[in-house]
């Protein structure tokens, strides 16, 4: 509870006052609305303290509230003044509903327009409305205007990806997209998402963390030419020859200008995905918005054959390190050395540095030793990084970033003697795992419809686990991409070959442990399945890493189970051991058994 | 071909003339929007030949069109002239898109608003207006001021539902509900479906073959008062009492009355079952809709325990009825009896009728031999009915409406010898029926989320169905009810207790034959399965008749699935072999024996 932070509310309480805002709507989302903050953007923690990824502060002029949803219950408190902020929920307490019940009617809301949706623009200020409340747009954001030590932004430098790793250069992308906004009657498309911007140009970058692409913004005409807006310093001299004719590259502070050229058009507009600020001025000039979903969504995520040949390939290195991490781990355990989960991230990360094309990891490294895997998502360093158990399991969710490919693999592993009770739920886990890799679907079907196959044998028992199966993943570009998905809420999105998907069903037993199995999988066509002039589809595994037999209570598989098993791991033997060190080889053959 | 309907479509063409209109909207739908057509308001039918249960028609000045889907493409063309009327598909050439492709600016089309939903109004309305094409209200239909000979309708008298067979009475029900409406902070809702005002007034009705309720549209106040609207020489003199206090009964055609006094009022409405005729004289006199489903749906669908003791007792005798039937068939294909569908359809409704609380069918029997059962609403009154094949299946879908339930079943039989892959496809079929029964489900989840569970043995064979995998069933009501359903669509309906679905998975081979397993089952809690503190639930088969096991190849069916069978068929011989008929005991014992 630093006082600093009720400092830095009362002074943006003042800025409220000479805006003449009556509320202040400040969320956790930057102006790129993408899924990772860069430090200097993290507007929410500088004012609150608080580091959850998501979440949302509104300031009134005597009180202020933070929501958060349930992952976070705990650390907002523990991070944030109660004497500042009231709790609530993100999801069950909608935030326009209850500023409608704290304000009385003609009274004033501020919002930074670049830093929320469109679509959440429209549907917060028609709940204000109807109360009589106004949604007001700022020039300038209050945070930033008192924010006096801000981390700087260092300029890194944009990478250009080969086209022998994506497989179709920028021209033939761009024009291929063009033509399907020229088939809605578009005449361009505001494309928000620094990712598609930068899969539509073939370019990479080092702006976040674990997330390599180069921020900005663009616009995407139906002739396949485009406008893309970002900090001209990270360019390098070749980026015109890179992306091929038809590309103008322009400050991130000049959008409004191109914003402006889109007046008397027809514009194709992502309102979940373009923030307010884009689309109250294209609107305002003149635009004529056409609500439609990013159109470089499916293009992307259906991957290209080369660009899956990459992400095998981005596989084969990650396991190499993983199967060279499990080896040395069993040798710890061997020695009864219970090492930290630190010490095993740690460790983990040099096997991965190990590989010729790793470039960082896809994520935090989950490494979570007895009851705190049962925290999905548990981060060791929030605290002090516990020990392994004496008898138990140990969970590792990890992954790379390789330069043309990504990876996310999650492995539970015994430690010493785990008992019966912990053997049999890893056994309904990879029970489901196996039921989700083996559906054959056809043409037109979604994740969410595949979603209960992985949960079945947990369900049979009882049992669930409270988050979703699988989501896509990209190439060389975020860990979690979408619009594919597999979930118990219901999503349109058909999946197609080249998607990748992890496949990762759990059980977490509160104070206890925690389970997860995943692979990542590719959708693939089956020839010479469909019957009746059907298209039919599958799951070809991308990852190769044994899971931990000594887990599996051999009695509960089925025998097209066992097959499916002792054939996955026949296949990880073949493909990995031409490619691990020869201290790991005698390993891998135990690990890869049949039973 | 009849010129007659030539005549029909000339005489609309010149009431448009006097009206004004450059087209007209015609839809398959009444002024009840019920999923049943009575005869007198057949109205498209009168207009075109054209006999399915779902279609519009555009008429314009000089051509017009009739809009069906996939499944009577082929009907519509040997119903309805092409010389009069274009054929187009009913979704995937989106009416209001294609008046405007049809249509000049300035243009005015007519339509009946008490015939289509709100909805549908808003929709059309809208696109038509980008368009600047009119959409109008009409006040007199066309079809009515020229259709002559038109049935009558006959006065049947209402029935009052004995509170032993619904468990509640209707002033609880309207009072439950009546709060429901007040939490929503509504002073009304109108409840425009019939089925659900009938459900809320304990009364059902003999208005329309198979769908035992009394036409009408009602208003349901927040302190439970009801005015119910419908022809007032149906109700007897004992229906004040039936009801309790607060029940107005108005004609129908002074439901305009009615409306009026929703002036300055907070009123529910479900836009999709309401009409347009209702919602915009609301509107228009200054009530509040507060767009929102029914909220009768879910009650009424999740029936109490006597609802469902109710149910259980009418599948006893419905299954008493195919049993016999059963039997009888088996005796027939001995004697080598090649007998028709028409003459198997008539035989299983005098098993039918035999049963004590017997009412009438719920729906047209669908009985289909040979390759007739590929089509899946295959109707034999259709043409001449097709005999029994020498070697292969007949399919049967039937069900009974009793005093106190609805049954829907569907079995497939083997005929003479039939063939390997018949039996392998039954056989696939039955498993997919098997994994969806036995599947158990937290509490949340969704019908749609279960549909895969039918599905994967076929898919897994590169094959599938083209129909939904269960609807819901109503209680001495529609055999089709909602909003719970099993299906590959998404539907956010999540499952309760009480709730009874189909479980009818199916495969269909065009040309050659059809097979469907299908049985009603109702959800149910199951106590003491659900772990860290979930509430689980599954189903229990409400029918009790068995699968014919001449059909199944054992070597398919995992050692579960043999003792789910062995199980269910038990189950089916210890309860009904005390309510059948001597004749057909021994045959009951050997149709159920184990596997």
């Amino acid at each position: 509870m630093n006082s600093n932070y009720t400092t830095r509310l009362e002074s943006v309480r003042q800025e409220m006052d000479r805006l003449g805002l009556d509320a202040y709507i400040l969320p956790s989302e930057d102006e790129y609305l993408g899924e990772y903050i860069p430090d200097y953007n993290r507007r929410l923690e500088w004012l609150s303290g608080f580091t959850g990824s998501a979440g949302m502060i509104i300031i009134l002029k005597e009180s202020a509230a933070l929501f958060v949803d349930g992952r976070y219950t705990v650390q907002s408190r523990q991070q944030v003044s109660d004497q500042d902020y009231q709790f609530l929920h993100l999801h069950e307490d909608p935030q326009a509903a209850w500023l409608c019940e704290q304000l009385e009617s003609g009274k004033v809301v501020g919002f930074d327009p670049r830093m929320h949706t469109y679509q959440w623009y429209l549907d917060t200020k028609s709940v204000l409305k109807a109360a009589n409340i106004t949604l007001k747009s700022l020039e300038v954001n209050p945070i930033d205007l008192n924010w006096h030590e801000r981390p700087t932004t260092k300029v890194k430098p944009c990478i250009l990806m080969d086209e022998k790793w994506t497989g179709i250069n920028s021209l033939t992308k761009r024009t291929n997209i063009g033509k399907a906004i020229a088939d809605k009657k578009a005449d361009a498309a505001i494309i928000f998402s620094a990712e598609s911007c930068n899969w539509l140009l073939n370019i990479r970058g080092q702006d976040i963390p674990s997330l390599p692409i180069t921020l900005g913004f663009g616009i995407l005409y139906a002739n396949g030419d485009m406008v893309f807006h970002t900090n001209l310093a990270k360019l390098d001299s070749n980026i015109e020859e890179h992306v091929g004719s038809g590309v103008s590259f322009l400050d991130e502070s000049d959008f409004k200008e191109s914003l402006v050229s889109l007046s008397q058009k027809q514009v194709l507009a992502d309102f979940n995905s373009c923030n307010a600020f884009s689309l109250i001025h294209a609107d305002y000039n003149g635009a004529t918005l056409i609500k439609q979903a990013d159109p470089v969504l499916i293009p992307k995520a259906s991957k290209s054959e080369i660009e899956i040949s990459g992400m095998r390939e981005a596989h084969i290195q990650d396991a190499a390190a993983e199967i060279g991490f499990l080896h040395w781990f069993d040798q710890q355990i061997e020695q009864n050395l219970r090492l930290d989960e630190a010490a095993l991230s740690d460790k983990l990360l040099t096997f991965r540095q190990q590989q010729p094309n790793f470039v960082e990891v896809s994520f935090d490294t989950i490494s979570a030793a007895g009851s705190n895997a049962a925290m999905c998502h548990y981060n060791h360093l929030n605290g002090s990084p516990a020990k392994l158990p004496e008898n138990g399991v140990y969970l590792v969710d990890s992954g790379g970033q390789y330069d043309f490919g990504t990876t996310d693999i999650t492995r539970t592993l015994a430690v010493g003697q785990p008992d019966d009770e912990i053997k049999r739920h890893f056994t309904l886990v990879l029970k489901g795992h196996i039921a989700l890799d083996q559906i054959t679907f056809p043409k037109g079907t979604t994740g969410s419809q595949l979603d209960v196959l992985a949960r079945a044998p947990l369900w049979q028992n009882g049992l669930d686990f409270d988050h979703g199966t699988g989501h896509g993943v990209g190439h060389f570009m975020s860990v979690h991409e979408g619009p594919q998905r597999i979930s118990k809420k219901g999503n349109d999105t058909a999946l197609l070959p080249g998607m990748v998907l992890s496949n990762e069903p759990g059980y977490y037993k509160d104070g206890s442990y925690g389970i997860r199995c995943e692979n990542l999988v590719v959708v693939t066509e089956i020839e010479d399945l469909g019957q009746d002039g059907k298209t039919f589809m599958g799951f070809e595994p991308l990852t190769l890493v044994p899971f931990d037999i000594r887990l599996i209570l051999k009695e509960l598989l089925t025998a097209p189970e066992r097959e499916w098993l002792n054939s996955y791991h026949k296949k990880v033997h073949s493909i990995m051991i031409d490619r691990i060190a020869d201290q790991d080889k005698e390993w891998l053959f135990k690990a890869t058994r049949a039973l």
